[in-house]
């Protein structure tokens, strides 16, 4: 008996989000589903980030048992073919001691937001981005965002949905990156309230377009109210890019 | 009576190339389409660069004329409304003097072509890359890249079906950069012919696993045969990025 982690890279447009839902297809049913396939009973699978339907991950990663010996270049490959056609890939595989869990030992988890600010609609773009034709001031943003970095009551910034027990996080890491048509959204933290880093990217949207000033965020996190804040940014522009764990579980890619 | 230029983004994989064709659509025939809509009556296009299907833009360039005025923002919005839902968008539209050609004034053309070298199979990027599952050396990639600059017989990198008048071309650059997971070749020219940086990648994969040395370079364009070089790389890992001209026609994006 065998725990593995497995890295994870998927197009969120594809599915209903990690978890099973009663009605589409689940990247958690999917990556079960082969792993049962390969084990032969069924298996079942903890995620370090539970992603909602449209948001995409580009370094997801998921834990299992499995009764059956194998390299971890095998099970990979074996995932990946069971998985076919969905579009979500095992990018590594690795044995994980019996404590550790995907979820429960993560310690950063990392997520990218792109706003794709042109007029021109995004073509090869469509479904990656959040396109906001009108032109936003990134460095506003930015200086918006450092007003929500360290330890914060996020009751503004989280969804009605969300289970977590306390409304307090402390954010690492909000870079805002102006790119020649995009803005880039960094977001780090041991972990993230439900809807978090959407509904912080949808208020500093509004201070982009000039809607709010910068100054406004330490009163929306005062204010520990949902409608303090700015509305929800679409899925689809956001990625789960890592996670974090003490100690590295996955080999380098080979170029590095 | 104006001449237009509009810039163009697409994704290649949803159209049977830049030309039309007896059978599928194309990039060309959903323009012109979107352009005859807002004129009244058929519009025909030029483009800077004639990609094959599953061939990637960022920044092709084409031109036509048109009887109405119009400002270039609505011209460009109007084409987008004209072209949905395919994935094809105009990024940038501008008016250009009687005598300028997107195609014949063009001088400099710029690919990228992405390979995927890890593994695991592309999930957020399929159709996007072309997927190289055993390690490359970039490194002897890009040493053989630089036996290629400069004015050449491409001969042995031509398509059977190139209808240049001449092999001969002047390449100004192909560099070789190694990503974390990924292999990026850049590529610039005045011109290229048919296949030319998809035969070239091609090659230079041969020798990034080993199979031929980087010095075997001069030889193979040396010999002018089109079986000394590598095979074609597959279309979906080409992107056009940019066409440049003696003076610059579109705005730049707001950001910059």
């Amino acid at each position: 008996m065998t725990r593995w982690a497995v890295k994870l890279e998927y197009d969120g447009a594809a599915f209903v989000g990690w978890q099973r839902q009663a009605v589409g297809v689940s990247i958690q049913a999917v990556l079960e589903q082969a792993a049962s396939n390969l084990a032969g009973e069924p298996v079942t699978s903890i995620v370090a980030g539970r992603t909602d339907s449209g948001v995409h991950a580009l370094g997801q990663v998921a834990h299992f048992y499995l009764q059956r010996d194998i390299t971890p270049a095998k099970l990979a490959s074996a995932l990946n073919f069971h998985m076919k056609p969905h579009r979500v890939a095992v990018i590594a595989a690795a044995q994980v001691p019996p404590g550790w869990s995907a979820r429960f030992s993560a310690i950063g988890r990392a997520y990218r937001y792109i706003i794709l600010n042109r007029r021109g609609r995004p073509a090869l773009a469509e479904g990656r981005v959040w396109h906001v034709p009108q032109p936003l001031d990134a460095a506003l943003m930015d200086e918006a965002a450092k007003h929500l970095l360290g330890k914060h009551d996020f009751t503004s910034f989280r969804a009605a949905s969300c289970q977590a027990a306390s409304p307090w996080r402390t954010l690492d890491r909000l870079d805002v990156v102006r790119g020649p048509e995009t803005i880039e959204i960094i977001a780090e933290a041991r972990s993230f309230l439900h809807h978090q880093v959407r509904n912080m990217v949808g208020t500093l949207k509004l201070i982009g377009e000039g809607a709010r000033p910068a100054a406004s965020v330490p009163a929306i996190l005062a204010a520990a109210n949902r409608s303090a804040a700015g509305p929800t940014a679409p899925p689809q522009g956001l990625f789960l890019t890592g996670v974090r764990y003490e100690t590295e579980i996955f080999d380098p890619p080979p170029g590095v």
